[in-house]
């Protein structure tokens, strides 16, 4: 009874809300003279995470439109394992807004801390580059709930932000 | 009671056994003139993915011995997403195999396939470059007791392999 | 009279409070299948301007702490020329705001827009990646003194943004 | 009387048979923190060296099918030459099998060793990716006329494999 | 009444004799084992600054048709700034001379040394890659006219030592 | 009798003088938006194989001093293979002419042409980066002989072309 859905007739395949988990090894090439991560190429591997999630979610192609501000929290050192995760949390008409939480692991000693989290949206468009609708996002979990909730609010405040607050906020 | 492991005491955190997960997008840099992947574009991340694992799970530098063979079923295009999985299944006293399964996904339908699959073989190295012991591997699901026999096999056949058949195969 | 500054003996050069000038090409791997730039490559651009302005200033290596929320007002297309700009605008102890602004050129009708525009936030380390104290910044002209007075209510804010505001903004 | 061959008429030029000779410099991008080259650099440098010897001689695009299992007998460190050369060594209807053996030279001692060997299957395709026909091999040395027989048994063994004995060897 | 350029009715804007100037900072993957960059990724930098250059004057696509003989002066090492400059010379009919400078700047001392200078010549070209026509350069300034006097006697001379003089000099 | 050299004893292995040969495949990050590889980076191929051979004849780390003009005289497009050759011709104190020819080949028709042509000098350096002796070049066949003198001319003429003529030449 419950078929596999086919893609191919634009039935979703549950796979549009799953996490996407990216795993990377800082090289020499990623890193300063003294040997810790430039934050230009973590803010890379965000935002591919998060647009990987987005266009997912969407099947379409999709453009950054903004992120959040974010922190670095712990440094990220020559040789450490770099755990990126996207999560979709809150959709609009045709916006998307994707969590992305980086922790950074030791792979000598295993020790793992969280380095940054950041929120970014991302618009779907068609292929001449215009703003397309994207599926509505039914929240489930609880915790679902409560994220989409909180993303209105972040969404409301961005939309604040940017006109009262000194420049750049 | 259960207090958390100190991996800066050498314990165990638990992640030792975790699969390694990779997600990566598809760039023109990564592609011919048909938009096909370039096979060794794969092979690296296969030899990445599967490097973590190894490193992770015997908290040391490691470096790849052997590669089994590899069959490309699916083509790989511009734009697909390929999601990585490596797992450590078998190993000896310092070397360790590690399985790869490669799936791609089609962006933009939701379609996903198996593009190749893979075994590693690794050994750990101490900062000499010279091999060093590894802690014994357990399986413990019926699955990990298949694969970790399954894998045993593999390592005999690679020794009689290398002797009394063509060479390269 | 006015002898040549000696950097060797610690003199400043007038180099350190120059703009961080940068041009690009956008070329086919920095863009999706569209051919609109990623956000993460021009975050990266972002970074490592701001990095070498901070870097010059304190005349020491630097670690990003944090990047303010950034918006991508126009898009950026295959083949345009990128402009970045960094300045330095606030400096307090150990740590230096620097202002990006990235400008998008049609290489081929020459019109320019403005793309995005972003303030980080550095900290000079010594060679054992611990905070350095960096030389105070003295406003001259009356633009700097503005840009240091908001740089100044920036960083008040950031403190206060990250106590009592949702999780991320 | 020889008039020189003309491409353009679809005559060989001789050049069809020759080796691709490749030489590298392991640079600190390829390798990892113990200056150690990941296996999957070396990977791709065979997958690059190896589609060049099949597109050259089908004169058409090429997509690797498989590569058979691959051993690093010595390692390549930062800063040695790797020298790869890959060759044809037996056809079939739309496939070719490409040889490579990569040596790595200590640039300071021109100390010379081979660090791998393999086999790797192509199939020529046409602008729509689908398999076409390649020109048959005539081997013509004594050493040619060993290697292709090689191959041949290599191939029937290739799929003897993939059915009768455990998965990935 | 001197209202704005409309680079969309192919006015000029002005930015079309702008010099190019870009920041790059000397990373692992640039250098040799003694930590000195390669002569070949300046000469990457000085080719992409030379070439917005005359693509930004002609407002067409450009190519590469020679660059004069290359001296490096000062060494370049990790972790220092690059700043180059592109400067149009000299236009023909369908060429433009490019003076490119570079700097090498010493990060942690200020000291800043010429590493390097050269002069390239590219030809604009339409979406076929035929030459095409480029507006003739007026040298407004001294210098400007010095420099455009010198440039047409390179190209004379060019001209000259690619036929009586030994050969690549 | 004539027992093989053993580097380790500093003994020559008869590779020193063999020439390095590089094929490289045209990618879409070679290109720009016309399909036509940038200059610079066949100026990085070049100065690689140049550095190969300077680094393998002095068995010592080596430093670009000089690269002489360079006309590129056939477009490389994408997906083309580039053929690159660097013969040592001239050898002085310190320093080592490579004479670096490179050759575009049609990899869909075969159809191959010169594509560029360059003298480059490289001086040998120790580990404090200070010029250090190269062993003497005996020229044997005829054609080395005269390549050698050729290449002592142009030493000359370089010195010369230094002092008298327009910069830049």
């Amino acid at each position: 009874m419950a078929r596999k859905p086919n893609p191919a007739l634009g039935e979703k395949t549950g796979l549009e809300r799953e996490p996407v988990l990216m795993t990377e090894l800082v090289l020499p090439q990623h890193t300063n003279a003294l040997g810790t991560i430039f934050g230009g190429v973590v803010m890379g591997w965000i935002d591919v995470a998060a647009a990987i999630a987005a266009s997912r979610y969407s099947r379409s192609n999709v453009v950054t439109v903004s992120i959040d501000s974010l922190h670095f929290i712990a440094p990220i050192k020559l040789g450490f394992t770099v755990l990126v995760r996207a999560d979709v949390t809150y959709v609009g008409k045709t916006s998307m807004e994707i969590e992305v939480t980086v922790n950074a692991e030791n792979s000598m000693t295993g020790e793992t801390r969280r380095a940054t989290h950041a929120f970014l949206t991302f618009v779907a468009v068609d292929e001449f580059g215009r703003a397309k609708k994207v599926p509505p996002f039914v929240p489930r979990s609880n915790e679902e709930k409560r994220k989409f909730k909180e993303g209105e609010a972040r969404r409301n405040l961005r939309l604040t932000l940017k006109d009262g607050l000194p420049k750049g906020v």
